[in-house]
This record gives C-alpha cells, sequence and structure tokens, in this order.
C-alpha cells in the first residue's frame, strides 16, 4: 500500500499533468510557467519539483496523454474498415492523424518539439507508443509490398508516416503552403493512391 | 547616390546579416542574441535597430539568403540530368534538399521555424523563393500526370514537397525515427518511385 506522503505526491502529479495538458492545449508548451501551473493546482511553485523533476518530465508526461489519444484514434479509423483496400485504410488512417492534428494543434506540436528532448534520453512508453501506431500502418503496407523484406516494409512505414506528417505540418502552417482542410486531405489521397499502384 | 548616413546603414546591414547566419548556423535561431551581435560587429546594441526593426527582420533577412542558396542547389541538382525520367529528377532533386538541410541544419530549420512568423506578413520575396522552388518541381510532375488540371497539378507539387520535408525533418530529427543518411536517401526513392508509375 502506499503511504500517505506517496499517495499525495501521486494526486498532486495526476493534478499537475491535467493543469499542464490544459495549458500546452490553449497556449503552447512554450508558455508553460511553474507560477502558473502552481496557481492551477493551488501548491507551492517548489511542490512542482518534488512531484516532477523538471518541466520538460511534465511535458512528457502530457505527452504520453495525447499520443495515447492520438494512436487511439488512428487505430479507431480503421475498425470495421477490414474490407477496404490497403490503400484506402492508409488514407483512412492519415484523415484521422490529420484531424487529430488540426484540433489539438498545439498538443500534437508538443509531440515533435525537439527542445523539449535535447540532451534527454527518449522514455520507454514514449518508443512504445510509437512502435503501436507503427504497427497499424504496417499492416496495410504489407499487404501493398508483399515481396519486400521486413526491412524494407519498415522503411516504407517510416517513410509514409513522415510524407503524412509533413503534408499535414505544412498544410497547417500558416506560411508555407497553408491550405483548407480539405486540400489536405486531398492532398494525402493523391500520394497515398500512387502507393503500391 | 545614396547620402552617407544611408550608405552607413547598409554596411551595418550587411555586416548583420552575416554576422546572425554565422551564429544561427552555429546555435540556431532561438540562441540569437543582440548583445551578441552588437559584439559581433562592433557596434552599440541600439545600432541593431536603426538597420532592422527588431531580430526576427535580420531573421527573416537570413532566410531570405538561406532559401536562395537552397533553390540553387535543388536546380542545379537536375542541370544537365534533363535526359533523366521524371521520377529520377524528382529524386535528384529532393536529395539535393536533404544533403542542404542536413549540411546547414540550422539555417534550414529557421526557415520553417513558426515562432519567427506569429503576426507578421510573408514577405514578398519569401512568396516568391517558394514559388521559383515549387516551379522546378512542377516541371517533372506536369509530365508524369499529363491529364491533370493546374489546380490538381499544384496540389501535387505541394504534396510531394511537404512529403519529402515530412521524410527529411523526422530523418534528421534524433527523437521520432532518426535513421542515417543514406536510409533517408532510400525512403525517399521508396516513395517518389511510387509517384506517376
Amino acid at each position: 500500500m502506499a503511504s500517505k506522503a506517496e499517495q499525495r505526491r501521486a494526486d498532486l502529479r495526476e493534478k499537475l499533468v491535467v493543469a499542464a495538458e490544459s495549458r500546452i492545449d490553449r497556449d503552447g508548451a512554450v508558455a508553460l510557467r511553474a507560477r502558473d501551473l502552481a496557481g492551477d493546482v493551488g501548491c507551492a511553485v517548489g511542490a512542482i519539483y518534488t512531484a516532477y523533476d523538471d518541466l520538460n518530465a511534465l511535458i512528457m508526461a502530457v505527452n504520453g496523454r495525447t499520443f495515447q489519444k492520438l494512436g487511439q484514434q488512428v487505430a479507431a479509423s480503421v475498425q470495421g474498415a477490414e474490407a477496404e483496400v490497403a490503400t484506402q485504410r492508409l488514407i483512412l488512417m492519415s484523415n484521422a492523424y490529420l484531424a487529430f492534428a488540426a484540433e489539438n494543434t498545439n498538443l500534437w506540436r508538443a509531440l515533435f518539439d525537439l527542445k523539449m528532448q535535447a540532451g534527454d534520453r527518449v522514455p520507454e512508453w514514449y518508443v512504445q507508443a510509437l512502435r503501436d501506431l507503427f504497427a497499424n500502418i504496417a499492416r496495410p503496407v504489407a499487404e501493398l509490398f508483399p515481396n519486400d523484406t521486413p526491412e524494407e516494409l519498415d522503411l516504407m512505414v517510416r517513410a509514409l508516416f513522415s510524407a503524412v506528417h509533413g503534408i499535414v505540418l505544412l498544410g497547417l502552417e500558416q506560411r508555407i503552403s497553408a491550405v483548407p482542410l480539405d486540400k489536405i486531405k486531398q492532398m494525402i489521397a493523391q500520394i497515398l493512391s500512387q502507393i503500391g499502384g
């Protein structure tokens, strides 16, 4: 059984991750301040560092929740769509990825913010979440390229994820090539419909 | 003829953009400080703001130079390669893009750093540089899809650029799917060899 002190620390961690998620969602990860979080959960600023090593560790905890929701949304997009051809299932997952990024832009951006990770080790749960996401993409890819080696398939899965990520990223930006959501969907379909064709 | 004051201002602008380019190349755009730049060029901190409205304007000036070099490198990669099939020319340009990003990572990242642009208008030279870059990609794309409308071709050019950008971006990152350069090249070829096939 957890001691009272352990329980209090677990409660504080949970409150902080919820508060941080809400703030990142609204203002982005760069705007996160310990003082604001302490106000949100009603603790001293110093107490935050009894629950998390630093703000980066707290952002990584938020990223863990974001990655889980993203993975669920992507997986759900092909549930019941097993009869669709492989290319169509890739498009469904990509559109789910786009929808998640469009609806949770700041939380999604935090997943890819390099500065957060400089010098840090990637946590095991993070690697696992990425592996789960890639496993969903690997199924249709294996159907499209039945003669590829596992190494070729693995690289194709990464390439397709990165390609769709690039289309979503620049499509949602204000500057490089901002376009309406249905145009982003069209770009995804234009590229993916060529794969394995 | 320029007055002496105008000439001094032009000289200061030139010195500052060279100093800023060197610092961004080494440390990234987020690390740029007015105090350091003043030391580099031997002027007072306040004098910087007689030459540029703010540091963002200076970073945009560096981005202009970077975009020009990037465009030249991409265009050069297909000079003398007119006999290659369209897909191969797309791969050559993408590899040139990858090489530029790998050799000038901080300068290249500054081109895409959203924070730099929040609320600012995109300068005309920036839009033009992007248009020139896309024009290079449009030639092979038009050969691959002779029956597409101009709107479809334009969207395909953006989609392909964004897809290759995503592969280069995540490929060069430390965290999401870092892979050696030859693997990034392989991913680019895997995707592009499917286009129009």
